[in-house]
């Protein structure tokens, strides 16, 4: 088996130099107010965000050049440059892919959401309802917005949408419209409800405590977005159908499809129960852990050797899983560059040179104009990762010099980070899959998206903070 | 895909309780002379070595096991319980696994066997030192004694021996018994030669700088080995000619098979040429280190690096590379451990336990004593990394006690980690590989290896410190 080129060489070139151009201006020029490693540091940093967006070579090649030439610079010392690797919430987020896997290979994912769409599926609302509850339910397990997207959600209603005879072209309208637009604001939704429910929330979490000293906590994250989610999950189909109105009236055919698939699957197999036992465990450590104190990854890790031990999962099958490996590696590299811009100072620095004119604005205001911003800037960015990694600790410091209370600078920026994926038709990776087969034009994909956006302002920057208010967060 | 049970259920079972048995009882009932701190340590260590030895699981499982253990049962501080993996020795074995990779799937390693066989294979022992040529030419980069074993010289041994006619059953004689045994002796001398030709050669470099506080670098490990490889190499093929004579005297049907497949291989190609080029690099990079300081481990990254770039191996391919995985995932924490070992000072305190009563012995006889037990304690073990991870520490510690001199101590103890291998068909996972097909019976196997051990004991424990003497090691 030899290997395969990593891209067409020739087509790749540019966007290899275009990458390499800031980054070396940044390297050579040093920008003021900042001393030689600090800009060296800037440049490496942000030559990995740039080629994280551009992708000119997977974003784990990318990393791993930053990570060795920074060794090799020695811009991060010897000792530093490997330690995101040991940080927990690298860990967290490796074991998370892992369970994923579990819950899609046992059949529990997709038996979650045809058991919903069985029982409660009696309208297109109630269907698009169902299809919230399935993402929302696996989202606390499920890091990857594309892999609870493109292996569980997507297959189902590309299959519920088939089922009423609408396929991408004429018939798109019938249904099928409808329900890619319902499944992928579903998605993105959910992952903004967990700690657990992408792979950069952790990693938010922990900006937002070393910055601004706030612990998000697993029951603390889940508590604060339950009010604004449950607002946006309740308005996304009434938005939706006001755009694309489905056609079908009568949804028996989707109970009768759902009601096969559930009798192909069988009854719950040992190893399925097993898995589900497992992780209400784990669920269960995580919730406590204000309470016992055991790091949550240090709970993951115990149920991933429950599951191994149980049989739920072979070794072989964990060291194949790829998405696993590719997580840890572009996540050790990147925690550690972002741990030493902050403790170096430079977001400091950047901060003030860019939000400067925010400095007497009433925090209220200041707030505001910051989330705004943060979201409709995923405009130009393909990677919820990419973007919360280069401007969630900027915007973070931003709010609070700008005198908002901690927990309330936190917490929009953090479920933003999730939320902003709703605006284009590649600002995630599930975005692609729903948007690929045709069901739904682009121009009508971006005004669902900028009308959700709004919805989502309303319910995370508006109903929020009095939620977070009433729980005592600020 | 559903994942597949690890092991059958039933038959496991007594195994997987025998591993926790000794463990248990170590863990509730605690050592005179230790504290509780250390006899949990100590439990969780030997119930996960012993495991490494009796496989009721997976390595990997094993090893997962005991980290989640520890971290939940606080026996080591939650930051510490990850820091394995963020210690450049883990990052120096996966990036070795990655080269072999690479080594093996352009074509570079069958290369450069044939090459060596279709210039000098003209008699059966020039077929064995041109077997021992190509495996330690490749040990620089293939870390792996399985892979560089199972992967590369074995199917060439077979190969030879086919096209002798030589199969196992009455014509093994011919031909196949003499160049399995050459191929596999060949092998683990080779393990010995470079600091980068075993997973745990790394592991005993680390163990020997922070018990010893002598610096076995790429080059110095090297060096020191050259002279008592050199003799092992030249004697293994002669010992074995003693046992199993070959039939064969004209060897012309090898260098045509060799012919053959380097007309196969066709030119080298512009991957394997750029892997080349890299690899001469990096190593020029190892050899270096003592005077440009970088460690070995960026080295490698650095070069692991240019090999994505280059093309030479793709993102995909490298996630994929599960026994690279693998090794990481068991080598961090067993790192972990055995540095709390030390550190918390339970290696001292059992190694002056077991090895007391060498107290007033000559150092000389007692560094015998020890390196001789060392060898022939591995009829009990089935892997190397087992039986130095459990080992080393410790006879290097008694070692140092007995007053033998620091490099004197580390070396013969390094070396012997490797060459103990030779002493069963089950001591590597090399061997059952060359063992399995047939060609030899397990007496002559047996009394092949007793008799290269002696060959061993002479080359590395006999000559070797005069040679480490005349380089001024002690």
């Amino acid at each position: 088996m030899p290997p395969t080129l990593i891209a067409p060489a020739g087509t790749a070139l540019w966007r290899r130099v275009a990458v390499l151009i800031p980054g070396a201006l940044l390297y050579f020029l040093p920008l003021p107010g900042l001393q030689a490693e600090q800009s060296h540091l800037l440049a490496v940093f942000v030559a990995t965000i740039i080629s994280l967006v551009a992708q000119p070579v997977p974003m784990g090649v990318s990393v791993l050049v930053a990570t060795a030439a920074l060794a090799l610079t020695r811009t991060v010392p010897a000792g530093r440059v490997l330690s995101g690797f040991s940080n927990p919430t690298t860990w967290m987020i490796w074991s998370a892919f892992l369970f994923a896997r579990a819950v899609i290979a046992t059949g529990f994912g997709p038996r979650i959401a045809y058991l919903l769409i069985h029982s409660f599926g009696r309208s297109a609302i109630s269907l698009a309802y169902c299809l919230s509850a399935a993402t929302v339910t696996l989202a606390a397990f499920i890091p990857s917005d594309t892999g609870r997207g493109g292996g569980i959600v997507y297959p189902i209603t590309r299959s519920l949408a088939k089922a009423f005879g609408s396929e991408p072209g004429p018939t798109a309208g019938r249904f099928g419209a409808f329900l890619m637009l319902a499944g992928f604001h579903a998605n993105y939704i959910a992952s903004a409800v967990f700690l657990t429910s992408m792979a950069a929330n952790p990693l938010i979490a922990d900006f937002a405590f070393k910055i601004a000293h706030v612990e998000l906590t697993w029951l603390r994250w889940a508590l604060a977005s339950s009010a604004p989610a449950l607002l946006s999950f309740a308005a996304a189909p009434w938005v939706i159908q006001r755009i694309c109105p489905p056609e079908v009236r009568d949804t028996t055919a989707a109970r009768t499809l759902a009601g096969d698939e559930l009798r192909a699957l069988g009854p719950v197999g040992r190893k399925e129960a097993r898995l589900v036992g497992i992780l209400l465990a784990v669920m269960a450590g995580w919730v406590t852990s204000p309470w016992h104190g055991v790091q949550n990854a240090y709970v993951a890790l115990g149920g991933l050797s429950a599951i191994l031990l149980c049989g739920v999962m072979s070794w072989e099958d964990l060291l194949g899983e790829r998405r696993a490996w590719d997580a840890f590696l572009w996540f050790g590299p990147v925690l550690m560059m972002a741990d030493q811009l902050l403790e170096s100072g430079v977001v400091g620095v950047l901060s003030k040179a860019a939000f400067g004119h925010l400095t007497g604005w009433p925090w209220g205001a200041a707030l505001a104009a910051l989330v705004v911003g943060y979201l409709y800037i995923h405009y130009a960015f393909a990677s919820m990762t990419a973007h919360a990694t280069a401007l969630y600790p900027g915007f973070l410091t931003a709010a609070l010099a700008s005198g908002v209370p901690p927990f309330l600078a936190a917490l929009p920026l953090a479920y933003f980070s999730n939320l902003n994926a709703g605006i284009s038709h590649y600002g995630t990776g599930s975005a692609p899959v729903f948007f690929g087969p045709g069901y739904v034009g682009q121009g009508t994909w971006w005004k669902v998206g900028f009308l959700m956006s709004l919805v989502n302002l309303a319910a995370w920057l508006g109903v929020g903070p009095l939620w977070w208010k009433l729980l005592g967060l600020w």
